[in-house]
């Protein structure tokens, strides 16, 4: 079979890539080995969105008093809670096989290898492309000092669906999957033990946020061991002893299960890179500004390349790739205005440097904030915790970053995106109405802070 | 006394001028009748935000199947919501007033009345100023078949403080107020009809919102009446009767409480308006735009002018009044970009033109919808009732209008609202890259879909 396009993994690059390929004209075909929708969809960003709703409600069980209600016998059926997840899992990865179909996309299913001359083999069946799109993704990265047995000391993916809730947990790593992990957990009411080797929690966030969500989590329960490190682990006995590494000593930590969150590993493994001559690089597979590997005709996208290891990158590198292809006018990616995003509770979200980073580069800079304790929406919703912080060029008024830790701030953030993208100064912000009493109007204040006009402080 | 600013009322109108008045180093006054903060703060947004996240979190104990918890023994307790409701909004009291504190500004308590010659008048208390502000707001308006005697029918002051919870209450009206009213004693358990003159409910919003809410209020129990208009109540008896006429006929509905939300009358009673001679028309003050009324020296902001009666869009006209009265060089407020919030649930949001606003203006249009039932997010939080819907010019572009209904969709209109504020193209709303999985990613596929690149759908 010749196709124009072979996209290689159905994850959110994969899948959105083939979409955008199909509706260009390009006859399409994308190989995937397991499920429709790859880890985004079945082992990451969607079924855990369904375990932190579970977790969100039954927060809104206990504290129903809060709110003049009363509840006086709930629980949680942690089985129940995980085949939700599953559910909405499935049903979102048939979504996509629907799509497929509606879009005239060849699903092969199996494991894809790349061949010269433009050739991918499936499980011994050969396909070939104009254009090859490697969109293989990333797995939970393995640290030699905590190898996962999936039983004890577990990744992201069996973290997911255990068929038990344990009374104890260690979480290694507080990036956005740690911390999420570590909030459900806890919410569901394991004891949790965060342990970051970095001094702050959620370490790519503004410090400020690292430390209002560490004030958060100590407030709900979470352990938290900064500048620490696991160093051995014992699974010899009914549950797993951690060695732990602080500043202050040596640590033995208890627990059932260890959860390793310390990153992500791409998979170039045997699918046929060597064989191509396509250059890898620390992990990475380079590309140029429209994703180009060195090999002409070959491609990729996603957590295999250098850009930031988050679905909607994965997503947009994929549109452009093939937009680029069709011979569309297409400007390169700013991965200077990407969303991060972690949806604990509170969430965060941010975009553009950090106010550290700011400084780091020398920029001349105005900082302003605003707490959610100052919010009418957030006091009438009991969602005090948190504040929005905006960083601006001092002199020439550009926003150069934004970070926002609260309820809903995931949804917040697109204003701050979409206004840098449009070289928005503060003024504009400042001038543009935001609805009252809505959380999006301590964006508005926080910018106002940074001018000095700020009206609720 | 004699100041460079007195304000008159202390709602978001009012209170945020003063703030920035002092600001901009004016010796400032705010002269209020009851309580700092006006009805927006103590019988408006900020009370009826409150019940509605009992109502939400009541909800929650409902359905809490849904998301693998059991809840056996539980309920509301009306009081308690009630009193939570006051206790937030008492709170944001005692915060403007430490405000005004902070700001140096002197409250004056008592009723003021304007006089010629820049001066006021409280209870007997003469007060001069080179500039007088009138932000006196409004109240529920009363029509003359539906009388309210704050017993049996009444506004929504008294919506929020009932002493018991009514069995069964008939809405007139499906504005905001009327329809977050309905929600929230739908949820609480109440049985609840909503009568409306008009052919749709939340008449002011695109058709396809009106029909979405109708949708969903159904689903959830609440009766709808359209084209309909109570034309006659009876309280002589234990309950209230009301005679509805329909396009069918006559029907009496029987209930506890009527309540009646038929939109706001404007505060311009005895407050002086024609001593001084300032200009009034169909309820509302006559102002420039900068809020100069016909005489010098006098402006009016907020509820009591033509714009939108909202409380936003009174606090945005404040500043723009006292930073014009500075000095600054500023832009007259766009009125065609203010955005429009209501709470029930769903939530709605939305900014400038409906669809059929759009083609009565004979614009050549192009339409984009997303359903939430399409989204990630959306599933993983057990959301999926509503949409957003873009509508560009499609000659040039334009971002013409955005409207939104679903859950948490009123902290995301800000992006739109900004974005309009730009100048915006569709394209770079696309090329803004969204985090996955959030519900703002309905924005950029909305769009998307108006230029037929959906990829979700």
């Amino acid at each position: 079979m010749k196709y124009d396009i072979i996209v290689l993994g159905s994850g959110p690059g994969g899948y959105v890539t083939a979409i955008r390929a199909s509706q260009l004209g390009f006859k399409t075909a994308i190989v995937e080995k397991e499920n429709l929708g790859g880890v985004c969809l079945n082992w990451g960003c969607i079924p855990t969105k369904a375990l932190l709703k579970s977790a969100q409600v039954f927060e809104y069980l206990k504290h129903a008093g809060d709110y003049g209600l009363s509840v006086k016998d709930f629980d949680k059926d942690f089985d129940a809670v995980v085949k939700r997840s599953r559910n909405v899992a499935d049903g979102m990865s048939k979504g996509v096989q629907f799509l497929m179909k509606k879009n005239k996309i060849d699903v092969i299913e199996g494991f894809g290898k790349l061949k010269p001359g433009k050739k991918v083999d499936v499980d011994g069946k050969e396909y070939s492309a104009d254009n090859i799109i490697i969109a293989t993704g990333a797995r939970s990265r393995e640290l030699p000092s905590l190898p996962q047995d999936g039983k004890k000391v577990i990744g992201y993916r069996e973290a997911m669906t255990l068929k038990k809730q344990p009374k104890k947990m260690i979480v290694v790593g507080s990036g956005a999957i740690g911390v999420e992990f570590a909030y459900f957990y806890n919410a569901m009411g394991t004891e949790v033990t965060i342990v970051e080797y970095l001094p702050n929690i959620v370490p790519v966030e503004d410090e400020e946020v690292s430390k209002q969500l560490e004030r958060s989590f100590k407030k709900s329960g979470i352990k938290i061991m900064t500048s620490s490190e696991v160093t051995k682990v014992d699974t010899s006995g009914s549950g797993v002893k951690a060695s732990v590494k602080t500043k202050k000593g040596e640590e033995i930590l208890e627990a059932d299960i260890i959860l390793s969150a310390v990153g992500i590993k791409s998979n170039i493994e045997n699918i046929g890179l060597e064989d191509v001559g396509i250059v890898v690089d620390k992990d990475k597979i380079l590309v140029n500004d429209f994703y180009q590997t060195n090999i002409p005709g070959y491609y990729a996208i996603g957590d295999v390349t250098p850009g930031q290891a988050l679905a909607h990158v994965a997503s947009a590198e994929g549109i452009l790739c093939v937009e680029k292809l069709a011979g569309q006018h297409v400007e390169a990616l700013d991965y200077g205005n990407i969303p991060g995003c972690t949806y604990c509770s509170p969430e965060i979200a941010s975009v553009g440097l950090t106010e550290k980073q700011a400084k780091d580069k020398g920029l001349d800079i105005k900082v302003g904030k605003f707490p959610f304790s100052a919010s009418g929406k957030a006091s009438a919703s009991g969602a005090k915790d948190g504040f929005v912080k905006v960083i601006f060029d001092a002199k020439y008024g550009e926003w150069l970053g934004c970070h926002m830790i609260g309820a809903g701030v995931t949804d917040m953030i697109a204003e701050a995106v979409l206004g840098r993208k449009l070289e928005t100064t503060g003024h504009e912000v400042l001038k543009a109405v935001h609805p009252h009493p809505t959380m999006s109007e301590a964006v508005m204040e926080a910018v106002a802070d940074a001018y000095d006009e700020v009206i609720h402080l």
